[in-house]
């Protein structure tokens, strides 16, 4: 399990061995609840225990936008911002030939269709910077350039960081990406 | 001294007395000699042995571009990308009423005589995204306006950063920056 180390799992263990019987098979049964309820989204694949999402079925979203991201992580980071009121398209991952994963195992050919069919105004590609993440922008970005226009979320220094301690390649797409002042 | 907390300063001060008194009076002397040679250029103010720093005589360096920075430590910053060629504007801090430091106690006036009175194409503004850095871009920027165009580095996620641990703003700005991809 993804953040637990040895010593976090020996105490989950003892706690769960200090429980009544009854606590732990509700525990058991929740989580085969959790699992059996939340599914997909059949739109957006992000989790849904609906067969479409809260996101997608809002109807004061914007139709017309679709951000691209890696996760449902990313999808809860972003709704978090309260900037962005578009829909979403969750890959379930990244493109990684080292992991076996390529583009048919993500969810691209069913955002190919969805950007085709209807009026689709732009794709935000918000996929985080690593070698895997910027090979799916690129793959996923020339699939749709026929179709709508394209734009990827802005690399540079984050807010509140301080010039001195960015990265080099940090400060050099800080440097690459500059926009007039307005 | 920045860096130097009460254990550190102790294990300073015992390192000293541990060495010879040769020793501690050439440290001495080499301390009155750096601040002896070591002063501003006097077109760009980053520190300089000589009258003009290196970076101001450099005649292979673009003279139409100028980046604006708070600090000489972050003209070495932005040296170590090995990106930027144009020169530097070290403004020697930023606008900070509560600390006393309003514009006259920056080289925010050379700064505008500098680009005012050369064939300036394009002035950088790369101050780090704090409260007092976005005052002061936006004062500087408003001053620069009338002579030429002014840009302002990129902010958003940092490369190599995961869209899941970036802070709700610095998202925020990454949407806003969005850019079409090429």
């Amino acid at each position: 399990m993804p953040g637990v180390g040895p010593k976090t799992a020996q105490r989950l263990a003892l706690h769960i061995l200090k429980r009544s019987e009854e606590e732990v098979q509700a525990l058991a049964q929740a989580l085969v609840e959790a699992k059996k309820q939340v599914g997909l989204c059949q739109v957006c694949f992000h989790l849904s225990a609906e067969p479409t999402c809260e996101i997608c079925r809002n109807a004061n979203r914007d139709n017309t936008t679709i951000c691209v991201v890696a996760d449902s992580r990313d999808v809860i980071a972003l709704e978090k911002t309260r900037e962005y009121k578009g829909k979403y398209h969750v890959l379930g991952g990244v493109i990684s030939p080292m992991d076996g994963i390529g583009p048919d195992q993500l969810h691209i050919q069913q955002l190919v269709r969805r950007v085709s069919q209807r009026g689709i105004k732009e794709v935000i590609l918000a996929i985080s910077p690593s070698v895997e993440g910027e090979t799916t922008t690129l793959y996923v970005g020339h699939l749709l350039k026929p179709f709508t226009k394209v734009t990827r979320i802005a690399f540079g220094l984050p807010v509140g960081g301080d010039l001195e301690y960015a990265d080099e390649v940090t400060l050099a797409r800080a440097l690459e990406g500059r926009r007039e002042l307005d």
